[in-house]
């Protein structure tokens, strides 16, 4: 089993693949799942989006510059929905930085949607499925490296080092493990992420510390044969 | 001013760019400069060295896939050099990924070759250099990151933020210098590498230890007016 982290989107992985979008899209996909959601969509255009919902009566929620939308039923902040229970409802989520990794992947077997809260869970799920290799997408900024999202392969990747030891790092993936092990702690490397402060200006603060609680959430968000940006709750086999 | 790590060679610096390719080119160039090399120039082709090297008489030193060529005066490892005397002369480097990595930064204003063994020599011309941001470019291989690159940013990056705190640093930048100081040490971490186990397969084993001796060397090559891969010894201006 080989294990690769792309700190951008690229690469084209065809086996078991992970999009990691750690602030806020992913961590937000796994706070809706642990609160009922079953079905997510993701989506990049605001127009599709409003659409789809319309047409579907699934709820809609979205940034745009970590704000957001008129229209929508809610924004991108995972904490927003903690006290919600969305018991079997469907989701879309509008967001195009999140939306451009997914897009990223077109060829992988299996789609995973991952972060820090669930890494673990996804770890398990990425095992389960892998024939020969799982590949962690960091879905960064505009087509910069995010911290956060490389903490965030690391995160997976440690658990999945843990679960399989003898599996193949590739350089980018012992790097990223690195980061997860670095001594400041995973909730200090998360708050010096760039995003993290630009979040914090904006008034998410608690987003960035629901973000860092490492697998305090048992669900992956996996695509579904229902479409290329389509995903429902899974949750592993050995818990 | 701004401090930037690219894992791979991309975004077109304006100011201060530093190639580096810790196994082996850039590495091998500050040995070379330390055993008194005078004037580097970085060639792709096998063709275009050769030519050179008989019209102008400079020494022609280059590997590929790690061996050295022949006809050549010597292959990449910077410990063959260590018992010589270069007193001022010409060395033409040819390698394909090192070239490939100098040829990707044409705009940056000022371009230095940078290694773990020169950290702090580079980190303090840059320094004296830049006016607005230092760019740390890690040469790859083949389009792959390399640890052995991050590794040496990250190297360069921690002599930087000593000498000025105040530097502003992107989230790249902040993971080479994790990976920096990852409690492993420098050693280790370089023994990580991918590239350093192909190495030791193709019995260059000394070199990897020899590239791993942070700041033993206090020179740095840099692009002189003279051609677009032309690089002449220069030392700090405070040693």
């Amino acid at each position: 089993m080989k294990l690769d982290v792309a700190f951008l989107p690229a690469g084209d992985p065809r086996d078991v693949a992970v999009v990691i979008d750690v602030l806020r899209m992913t961590t937000t996909a796994a706070a809706l799942l642990g609160r009922g959601m079953r079905r997510l969509t993701i989506v990049a255009g605001t127009d599709e989006a409003l659409e789809l919902s319309a047409t579907t009566g699934a709820l809609l929620f979205g940034e745009r510059n970590g704000l957001p939308l008129p229209g929508f039923h809610g924004g991108n902040s995972p904490v927003e929905h903690l006290d919600t229970d969305y018991g079997e409802q469907s989701a879309i989520l509008c967001t195009t930085n999140g939306s451009k990794a997914v897009e990223a992947v077109p060829n992988a077997r299996h789609l995973l949607l991952g972060a820090i809260v669930n890494a673990r869970a996804v770890a398990r799920v990425a095992l389960e499925l892998a024939t020969e290799s799982i590949t962690l997408v960091c879905a960064g900024t505009d087509g910069v490296v995010s911290l956060d999202d490389v903490l965030g392969a690391g995160c997976i990747a440690s658990e999945i080092v843990a679960s399989q030891p003898d599996v193949r790092l590739s350089d980018a993936a012992k790097i990223a493990l690195m980061v997860a092990r670095a001594p400041a702690g995973i909730g200090a490397t998360l708050t010096a992420a760039h995003h993290a402060d630009a979040l914090r200006d904006l008034g998410f603060a608690a987003d960035v510390e629901f973000a860092a609680r490492a697998s305090s959430l048992n669900l992956v968000a996996r695509r579904t044969s229902r479409g290329p940006a389509a995903f429902e709750a899974v949750v592993p086999a050995v818990g």
